[in-house]
């Protein structure tokens, strides 16, 4: 019925392949390399359905399929209880940001906030919009080179939540541990660090990640959250930000961004087929002892992050000659090692290692950087 | 660096474009082909940028310049004058439904809303969490079968704005011209005929359209506003809601969906190879035309809508024989024509002819039509 694509489409699909580099993106970041080619493959016809992925109803059964097959495997690789409802959402983080306080934070109650970074500080912003927040600890006057310590927690008992950021992309810092929170429900920006490690997902109350670092592309969030928690949200909160409406209308309330979901459930599968998070936990703590080894012992590069809380997903390093910073990330995009350039506020360079970034290209990465400091050093 | 793909992914991408189908959804929807087909081609690497462009920054260079062109070519398009922004949002229309209350109707005020169908209903609905609302009017008592007249609107010259939305999906109505409103801002839901032909963009406060109709994949938004208008947003309003933050932050206050900005940025190119809105609005009202003279001159079928409201891009139609309704689909099916069931509220079918449905799809569902009739009248 239509024009199938042409040989010479598919060389120059196959040269453009060719052309890939390792990206060390903050996010949108780096996706397997299988999930891109399954996607490649079938973008003009899902099996079976006659039509792209990109045109099917959120309402077909081919759509059905792929939300409950990626909801099953996210439960099974979470290891997830059935009291805890799983909500495929539009929009970032930056949502959840306000959406939390508009389903938990009651109009005469107030909750804790643990500051460890940029993204914890907008999530008060917002929550403050809508009710009172109490912050708990901030490591803002150390330039968040560490998260905050259970000791240092001034946690308010009768707080409606704990929120907390569990890795910070910007400063390269990771939660050692869950803040220990007593009966109050706890709820983590899980963004930049989800499904990197085994967790408990026991331990939380709510649990949100933006896709775009370990899940899939910019544009779907996914949220968990304990059943028992959900129905009272402020008067005001519009429908699609109630999170026990889109739990009842299985994320369906409105459309769902499909593609993302679609991207997501084939990132679930692969992770799987891998061995899942335990395993997906030992690779990832490989690539990132390969770049904390090499930084540990060398002058020519720093880590400013305190090292109990060193994130194994965001990797800052600075050259102590910070002159040769231009020419460090100008020959790294020859040797095909991309979007190095640290954050603005910290400067230097950032190393994302997300889960789709095969441990070759850590290799790579390590092997540049040895080689730059021998011709610089 | 990477693996090319093999020959055999090659030939499995062909078959699969070989089976695909005219695809009547209401949406998430058909997209121009030439549009899939240069996703499906670059989706492992964007030319020039080493990557998929589901992994691609959003602060990159690469996507600034998608942005920027997906902005500047639809300007052109519309023939947008300089005192409008416009704004790449995640969500759909359903999030504008709470977004123009909280941006637009403050505290005191009240806006008017004209009811032509379901959406419209919705959008009233969260109006009211956050504001007060008047019907202007309403054809609910009339199964929405036509859109109310001028004369029949019980406008408030002090109101915020008048609402109103330009197409109805469910019901195949759509509103013939503009209403007339004096002074009062003119808010449209146009997700269902944007880009469907010419329009003065002059006569709208702000336009907000879902792209899953003629613009791309669900989970982005496109809004158009007249600046004068930001930046009184109700204080509760999350950051990433308000319009003003988001037009002042170019869409990127928060990452926008951004695989979803290049679709729509191929398919605005698609537009403008084509010919821009006037030769689309030609193309669409031969189109309809096609099914509207066929169901005006058959006692088989029958069309449920006011002649003077028929909907361009949604027609719904039903078998004076409902008991054949299944036969209907199941052969329609056979013949590669899907997805034409009707909205459960309306009953019988629904063929939507978006944008990117070919005229030859519209030929091959009324000769089906045709020879069904034959084989059943």
């Amino acid at each position: 019925m239509t024009a199938n694509p042409s040989a010479a489409t598919a060389a120059v699909a196959a040269s453009r392949a060719a052309e890939r580099v390792y990206n060390f993106n903050p996010g949108p970041a780096v996706l397997p390399l299988p999930v891109l080619e399954e996607v490649q493959r079938d973008l003009l016809a899902l099996p079976g359905a006659g039509m792209s992925i990109l045109e099917i109803s959120h309402r077909a059964k081919e759509f059905d399929a792929i939300l409950g097959g990626a909801e099953a495997d996210l439960r099974k690789l979470l290891g997830l209880s059935e009291n805890y409802q799983m909500i495929f959402l539009g929009g970032g983080a930056s949502l959840q940001f306000a959406m939390v306080a508009m389903n938990f934070l009651p109009g005469d109650g107030s909750a804790d906030y643990i500051i460890s970074g940029h993204w914890a500080q907008q999530a008060v912003k917002e929550a403050k919009k809508l009710g009172k927040v109490n912050i708990a600890a901030s490591t803002e006057t150390e330039g968040f080179v560490r998260v905050p310590r259970q000791e240092e927690l001034r946690l308010d008992p009768g707080a409606a939540y704990v929120h907390f950021t569990s890795n910070n992309t910007i400063y390269g810092t990771e939660a050692p541990a869950e803040p220990e929170v007593g009966g109050v429900p706890l709820v983590c920006d899980a963004s930049s660090n989800f499904l990197s490690r085994v967790i408990d997902p026991g331990k939380y109350a709510l649990i949100y990640a933006g896709a775009q670092k370990n899940i899939g592309p910019a544009g779907l969030t996914i949220v968990i959250v304990r059943e028992d928690l959900l129905g009272q949200p402020l008067p005001t909160t519009p429908s699609v930000f109630d999170y026990k409406v889109q739990a009842e209308a299985d994320s369906m309330h409105n459309t769902p961004p499909t593609f993302a979901v679609y991207i997501a459930g084939l990132v679930f599968q692969w992770l799987k087929k891998l061995g899942g998070l335990k395993k997906m936990e030992e690779i990832n703590a490989a690539k990132a002892r390969l770049v904390y080894d090499y930084l540990d012992q060398t002058e020519f590069y720093h880590s400013p992050v305190a090292r109990e809380d060193r994130s194994r997903m965001n990797i800052p390093f600075t050259l102590r000659n910070a002159a040769l910073d231009g020419e460090f990330l100008k020959q790294a995009e020859r040797h095909g090692l991309t979007q190095l350039k640290g954050h603005r506020s910290v400067g230097g360079m950032r190393a994302s290692l997300y889960n789709a970034m095969p441990i070759e290209g850590v290799h790579a990465l390590v092997a540049f950087m040895r080689e730059f400091e021998r011709n610089h050093g």
